[in-house]
């Protein structure tokens, strides 16, 4: 008998390598933050003796879910402003938010509130984008939870950084600081097209070779973002990005709602990731990504919330149905994107993206144990015929019961164990009350 | 001091009438079932000594939700078939099940459960279409929620009925039993324009104008029933309706995903009702509604989950959430379905379509106290500027905390007060072993 720190046996596991596959009484041994094995249950009693055992009756196991485009500190304005134009919405209302108020506290109190929501409806690592990501990672370590912080890159000054240069160098010290944490990676975030010059990108996929990063960046969003590209640049900003060398396997290009058919095979061919954030581009009316032609294209699609301000919920079981709903309704075909190929998206084309499928994105010996439980003995998971099923079109993030990252237990019975409650709504209503005042 | 049996103080009250208004510290004083009053608290602990006192002290008061379309029994089919196109969903699972299982037991079971599931989301009245309508009432009434059975009628024999004359009668009968029962009304069900008669719907629309009774008719789901009608009648559907006198006030028309701008004018002119159903919609690629266009012509639209089998959940906060980005991205303008406008779909116009804007609806006095409060000290609607804004982006049915039908308390706390977890179980349990075997 081997001694092991934990062993999970859940009614249901969906490993999501083999894909499709859903076992039936297997168990999960989990080792100094490791997966250890996936078993039979019945063969794991007889090889592991665990510290800890964990049946788990009417559950679903799968991998910490991986939210592959958000800006986490943004949860502080939720809510603030809807119904609005991007534009005007941007105008208006958030960027004159974000001019008085994103400061170093603001970045680590609303992304401590990201984590807590996130962590709470089984997502385990997210992919950010914001001013001060050295306070984004604080705030994820604080939570016990894995982020990938951007290295934020854009030409016009603000309280963070005055240049393009300035953005780079304080991201990649943030970076160097954080080196030794496991649970830290970072990526380059060129904002977008827009707002970020040929030569900025150029340094940007220099850097990116170089220090082998992902670049995260928004990418034909709106029609109007490829207007702006064809006038200012004379093409649209995917085949600028080719001329500038950035396509390919170290690229993220986050909502790629505006793409033509040979745009899709570009994509296909030269590798690239797509963060798809379906309720963000209905919110915004941004349009719908061909997320269905993407995907039988080979381009491997990843899912992201976007922030709080445009979605409003940092909810991954949300986009995954949104995902496959949109995609049915859009192609006209209700056989697309079926439910596995959704998990999928949500757990290993995440990881994938961001450079970390040999760590996390499936249940997998070697992999360290970012793991999610779900309950599905609730009403409204009743009865269940098919578990994948359920996850996607019935259950909620509310359905979430526990979540390990890293093998450690952060969330239980609803609640995430790091944070305290009181402390964090403590911080948010002194936020809400300065940004309304 | 007048005495009444309940005095309820919620943060924020959204009555839905008057339009658009969120009131602060107000009191809703209920008595015998109805709303007595509606005034600021302070004035209210003056005026009404209640029997009971509720403070609801982070939460937000809304009428009881109406879903205006669904088939409740077919709970007991959740998931039980997905990611099929809707001829091939129909004819190999879902009409196969139903020949061999669809009995009055499983209408009562499957509507029982449905009536929790729906309860414990904040829906306080549901429009129903399936076989042996009495055991759907019977089921409502088990649980202490409102109903509106339908008197289904299609051609072909099934074991509820032989034929159209025939399900009228068990359906008119149901109606006579139950003629007194203050939580149950009834709608005439045709199913759809594909599988009932033109002398069927004359039959129909007779007796809708002799018994003031609603008429809710599948309309307009697909472009195949389209095509049909022009095949077999020589006309659209809404045509071949309007020849047979059937469009006016008394006509809920469900999905109408595929109108043109002369049959929106059309719907509007005549004062048609729509029953919007969007994940339906969405999940089985039917298209979608233009709903937007819809309610600027003043067609009055109001919102159904359709059945578990096809959606899966049976949760207006899903539904009224999907409206808006769904109606956003389809008309590419993201000011489209405000908040307030959608709690109006879901609340107002349901009850509109039903006949029953007298009694429920909004929160107004001399109405009956079918009321839903929602809990936003939770992280995930944290911080709140909006209340509004919470409910429809942010908050989901997991945020309900207590719900009244006719001023009775139907959930405290999560849990439905009148129906037995345990016994729900097993008979799902029963189905589940049934079905599936």
């Amino acid at each position: 008998m081997q001694t092991v720190d934990l062993l999970i046996e859940p009614r249901w596991l969906i490993p999501v390598e083999p894909a499709g596959a859903t076992l039936r009484d297997h168990a999960v041994a989990v080792d100094r933050g490791l997966i250890l094995d996936v078993l039979p249950a019945g063969e794991a009693r007889l090889r592991y003796a665990p510290r800890q055992r964990l049946e788990l009756a009417d559950h679903v196991l799968l991998p910490g879910l991986v939210n592959l485009h958000t800006h986490a500190a943004m949860t502080l304005l939720r809510g603030y402003a809807d119904d609005m134009t991007l534009m005007d919405w941007l105008k208006t209302r958030v960027w004159p938010a974000e001019i008085r108020h994103a400061s170093p506290q603001f970045v680590y109190d609303g992304t401590l509130l990201a984590c807590a929501e996130m962590l709470r409806g089984g997502v385990t690592c997210f992919n950010d984008m914001y001013f001060y990501p050295e306070q984004a990672a604080a705030a994820a370590l604080a939570a016990g939870m894995r982020s990938v912080p951007g290295i934020i890159v854009i030409e016009f000054p603000t309280g963070y950084a005055s240049d393009a240069e300035d953005y780079l160098a304080k991201g990649l010290a943030a970076r160097d600081a954080l080196r030794d944490e496991p649970l830290v990676s970072f990526c380059l975030a060129p904002h977008a097209p827009y707002t970020v010059s040929d030569r900025s990108f150029e340094r940007i996929g220099t850097l990116s070779e170089q220090l082998d990063l992902p670049i995260h960046v928004h990418l034909h969003e709106t029609a109007h973002e490829i207007e702006q590209s064809l006038a200012e640049h004379g093409v649209r900003p995917i085949a600028r990005f080719a001329r500038l060398g950035l396509l390919g396997p170290n690229l993220i290009a986050v909502h790629a709602v505006h793409v033509d058919d040979g745009e899709i095979a570009q994509l296909a061919q030269t590798g690239c990731f797509v963060a798809h954030c379906p309720t963000s581009n209905m919110k915004l009316a941004s349009g719908v990504a061909p997320v269905a032609a993407m995907a039988a294209r080979g381009v491997r699609v990843g899912l992201g919330t976007d922030g709080a301000a445009s979605n409003n919920r940092l909810d991954l079981f949300q986009e995954m149905r949104h995902a496959a709903l949109l995609a049915k309704v859009a192609s006209g075909d209700a056989t697309v994107l079926d439910v596995h190929q959704v998990l999928r998206m949500a757990t290993l084309h995440g990881a994938m993206a961001l450079g970390l499928e040999r760590r996390i994105g499936s249940i997998l010996p070697g992999k360290e144990a970012d793991l999610c439980a779900v309950d599905l003995s609730g009403i409204e998971t009743q009865p269940c015929y098919d578990p994948a099923s359920q996850l996607i079109y019935a259950a909620g993030r509310e359905s979430v019961s526990h979540v390990w990252v890293r093998g450690a237990l952060r969330v239980e019975a609803g609640k995430v164990l790091q944070i305290s409650n009181n402390s964090l709504t403590g911080a948010i209503n002194l936020w809400r009350n300065k940004i309304e005042s």
